[in-house]
């Protein structure tokens, strides 16, 4: 491990000794995030800036002994984005969880990186306000690492991903000057995109310090529906007819079998696996009144079209929590048949039923469960493998399928990752997906904007 | 002016006789757009490409001569972006104008470059789908021009700019390479967001040759509102109330007296400036139904609590086009008084009656007639300066208020631009409104992907 005393000095000087850890007790923890395939190293310290004058004196630092910065949020990730390589400084911004400003005329909020997602949400619901993205880890997640990884999440196929909810942002850049991009008005056409640039590079490029979001106004209590039906083609085909018909859910998610049956397992329920259920669509209107039930009614009518075994539509909301519990419990419940390891593949709304085909052939082959869950609306699935890492071969196996979902993916025109992000297990997977001109083009922005290649070094692609 | 027969005789070869044009009495109506205070100078020729080969030819070929191309649609923009400079070659995007696919099924089109925004919003219509980006010019500007400048409209409240319907673009760089940026799925988070970066880039990065669109469901017919305002205050009160209360309007127009007179006298119609309205809002909800009445009852409402003279609401399609009419026929009817000179700012909502203010305030110090029209709903607002150009010293007078109104704009937390673009008229309030180290991070992006500063070198800012 690589020890830097002059470089230690300076971070303990600008931050304060308590911001500073280097006990590889406590500093493990920070070493990787929720991927297990992920590769990740041993930093040389972490340290937890408390403003954007420190996050500053880090970067001009670190840049001045070479010691690149792998900037995290809570590490909540799924593809080791913000884990740490050896001998790094990971820059940690939990410490920067201020609420600057709420502005309901204006419909935004200025907000630091290390505010949790879920108290953004609460803090902005006070004034009848709506923070739309809403990533599975929302309420531990952080606003920054949601930025950096344009998270998704369930409420994407109506409102779109973080970066359509973001107006400006505050970056530290690889000099350690501070960038303002974008602005406060909800238009602006004035120079390059910068923000939307920012956003989902994966600490790449740099720090961001403080970013301006536009909100919504609140949403009404979601009416629910649920579907089961006898394959996952007459479930697909459900989703392409309310694409087609031009409804727009505000939640659209998908479960096949083997996640029915983990569920109903799991919570002591009965979804509809014993009868013969191969899939679930699990939808959600928050238009409100008359519009919601035309909203849902229209689906069931789709679902019913398409050959539903059954379709069930509620407005009472415990009952709609109740189902929407049953899809936010998948990956726990999966958890009974052993370890599991989630992929993130997004294809043409038209193709999730070849998907997930394509994913009961891999499980076959591999020998493997393989559960399909996710965000049908906008074709963003999440394939999870189980294995058992004492098992000889099956973490092998579980990787190999967790690629081989990639290529099929990709085979039905999608992209390798719907909201996860490349982090450190598909950079491979990332120039396959982009090409070399693609490749080139990004090795182009990262060198004008980091020429030392100071930020998270080898994440989502090399230099060479 | 420069000859460069080497040149053209490659350009000739490559694209045929008829698509190089270098006869002066033809080139000269590629030398600007529609903004008279943009300087422009004598192209060497223009060229109308009718593929993407072509285009990479045209761009090696001017790469290897060292002569800058200045890539244009229509010309239909308003800040000399694809104004012509001494020497170069203007490359014409019209002939390629094919649309290649439209997939209702996953809601999306793929268009060239060269189709008008009219066109395609009427072969998407056919399957039931919308386009919402509605720039003025859309009966004749090009989805090309759209994207270069990142494109609003009077749909942008509701449904955002043109960058919210991209989902990938084709790009031919400066080496001639074509670049494929996003995907045709809905979400997608594999590597930088290259397509949100060439979204309003004005041609300094690339010339576009294709467009991933992605389409919505084709929205109810409009209810239409018009609400007469005895002060600018007032009227901004309830944008702001509008705003505050969540209502979403599909579109939400401010008028102010001077454009309320000069569409009077021009459509000899009634709008209620002889009994004092100081200002008009117009509004329109596209949900339909119920819900559409809802919304027009809420603005109603708030119409009233702000102090309105005069509140209407209609369900009929003619009369809500007529009050559209009086809208879209504003800069028509001021040709009435002189010629007309149209800024582009944008202000936080909250900021929208401070902003007419000032231009009444500007308007007495420079002796000239200022209307202000604007997208009320997103602060978006376009002051239009009326002068008569054999007027000695009134060019200059219209000139000085349209960068006063730029800087009332800024001070009051707004940009420089909200829709149409820095281009060549707005390259010191780029500046201003991004700062030193906003410039040099543009700087840095231009050279990192066109270090020989081939595309329209010189607009939106320059390089030194």
């Amino acid at each position: 491990m690589r020890t830097d005393n002059g470089l230690l000095a300076t971070l303990t000087d600008a931050l304060g000794k308590d911001a500073v850890l280097v006990d590889p007790d406590v500093t493990s923890s920070y070493r990787r995030d929720m991927m297990p395939l992920a590769p990740h190293g041993t930093p040389l310290a972490v340290v937890l800036p408390a403003d954007t004058a420190q996050v500053q004196a880090v970067v001009r630092a670190c840049g001045a002994a070479g010691v690149p910065i792998v900037p995290r949020g809570a590490g909540s990730g799924l593809s080791g984005a913000a884990n740490a390589i050896d001998g790094c400084v990971v820059l940690v911004t939990s410490r920067m969880n201020e609420i600057v400003e709420v502005d309901p005329d204006n419909r935004l909020v200025v907000v630091q990186p290390g505010v949790v997602n879920l108290d953004l949400r609460g803090a902005v619901e006070k004034h009848g306000l709506f923070y739309p993205p809403d990533p599975s880890s929302y309420d531990w997640c952080t606003i920054g690492g949601n930025l950096s990884t344009n998270a998704g999440g369930l409420c994407c196929v109506k409102y779109g991903v973080t970066t359509d909810s973001v107006l400006g942002l505050d970056v530290v850049l690889a000099d350690g000057e501070l960038l303002r991009t974008g602005r406060r008005t909800v238009k602006g056409v004035a120079g390059y995109d910068l923000t939307k640039l920012f956003v989902g590079s994966e600490g790449t490029l740099g720090v961001i310090t403080q970013a301006t979001l536009a909100l919504r106004p609140l949403p009404q209590a979601p009416g629910t529906l649920v579907a089961a039906f006898p394959s996952v083609a007459a479930a697909g085909a459900a989703v392409s007819r309310v694409v087609r018909e031009g409804i727009v859910p505000s939640l659209m998610e998908i479960m096949d079998a083997t996640s029915i049956e983990a569920v109903e397992a799991h919570l002591k329920t009965e979804l509809g696996a014993g009868k013969g259920c191969a899939a679930l669509l699990l939808c959600q209107s928050d238009s409100g009144g008359e519009q919601a039930r035309r909203e849902l009614s229209a689906i069931e009518q789709v679902c019913q079209d398409t050959g539903a075994d059954l379709v069930h539509s509620t407005f009472d909301l415990a009952e709609g929590q109740m189902l929407l519990a049953a899809r936010r419990a998948v990956l726990m419940a999966l958890e009974e048949y052993g370890t599991w390891m989630t992929d993130d593949v997004c294809v043409p709304r038209t193709r999730i039923a070849d998907l997930i085909a394509g994913c009961e052939r891999i499980s076959a082959e591999v020998g493997l469960r393989i559960a399909v869950v996710g965000h049908a609306g906008d074709g963003n699935m999440h394939p999870t493998i189980i294995y058992d890492p004492t098992s000889p071969g099956e973490f092998e196996r579980a990787n190999q399928a967790f690629h081989d979902i990639l290529a099929v993916g990709l085979s039905l025109g999608g992209t390798v990752t719907g909201e996860h992000g490349i982090g450190k297990i598909k950079r491979e997977w990332l120039e396959r997906e982009i090409g070399p001109v693609g490749l080139r083009t990004h090795r182009a922005i990262k060198a004008a904007l980091d020429p030392g290649n100071l930020f998270n070094p080898g994440s989502m692609f090399s230099m060479e």
